[in-house]
């Protein structure tokens, strides 16, 4: 087993993930627990998803602003617990709504299934790759980096 | 984007991933969604997974009995919604028990925090890879695996 990084290097690492993956695990929870794959964009602060608004992911982010993300293999995971405020398409920037196509290869504005948007802001962030690296595993808590 | 996988194909590669992966992504359902990696073991028909008593996806599982877990890299994915029962370390087979910590490289019955196994039992089995495949991605309904 490699040496637990440093939280500095975790950070980085996830900033990495953020910048460049594609696609994330969206939990959430409505009578049953939900999670699938979707794409994504990041800004530097806040991610950017779509769903259709009929779907089980739509009506559970709506019902309770409340998600949970996973990213990277099982051995390598970021994980943010968020909350997400829904933005129906004609109020996201025309930048915005073409850079997310671009990014993740769908663009909602063009289909005819009605999707939302949702606004995902960070309030914890943690990452580890193995048990030794289970301490120290908090980078964001309350919505803030902690410090290197 | 490579053509769709027929049916039969993504039961033999689904089922090849049940037998040979060693973690999962595990969502439940509490006040908040929550979502972990976790390791399994898969006996032909359910699946084995241990955590703490008091954890998160402990209490969860333990209040509702529902689960869903993603398998997978987020462009080959296999989605199943199950239902989980605790089941004390007491009342695990030695054999069973013994072939778990061979599996997942942990052996609960070891440790002095209070673990539960919980034995998850698919209901509902999906797998697609992109969009193409979307459509036929049901594998098992209400418990029974679709005919090819």
């Amino acid at each position: 087993m490699a040496e637990p990084r440093t939280r500095r290097q975790r950070g980085q690492d996830t900033l990495a993930r953020l910048d460049t993956d594609v696609d994330l695990w969206v939990a959430t929870a409505g009578a049953t627990p939900h999670l699938i794959p979707l794409s994504f964009l990041w800004d530097g602060a806040t991610l950017l998803i779509s769903t259709p608004e009929a779907s089980p992911t739509g009506r559970n982010l709506r019902a309770t602003g409340r998600v949970r993300l996973g990213f990277g293999p099982t051995r390598d995971v970021v994980l943010i617990e968020a909350t997400a405020d829904a933005v129906p398409a004609a109020e996201i920037p025309p930048e915005v709504g073409d850079a997310f196509a671009v990014r993740t290869g769908f663009d909602p504005r063009a289909l005819r299934t009605r999707y939302l948007y949702f606004r995902i802001r960070p309030r914890r962030v943690q990452a580890w790759r193995e048990e030794n690296e289970l301490a120290g595993r908090d980078l964001m808590r309350d919505g803030e980096w902690l410090p290197d």
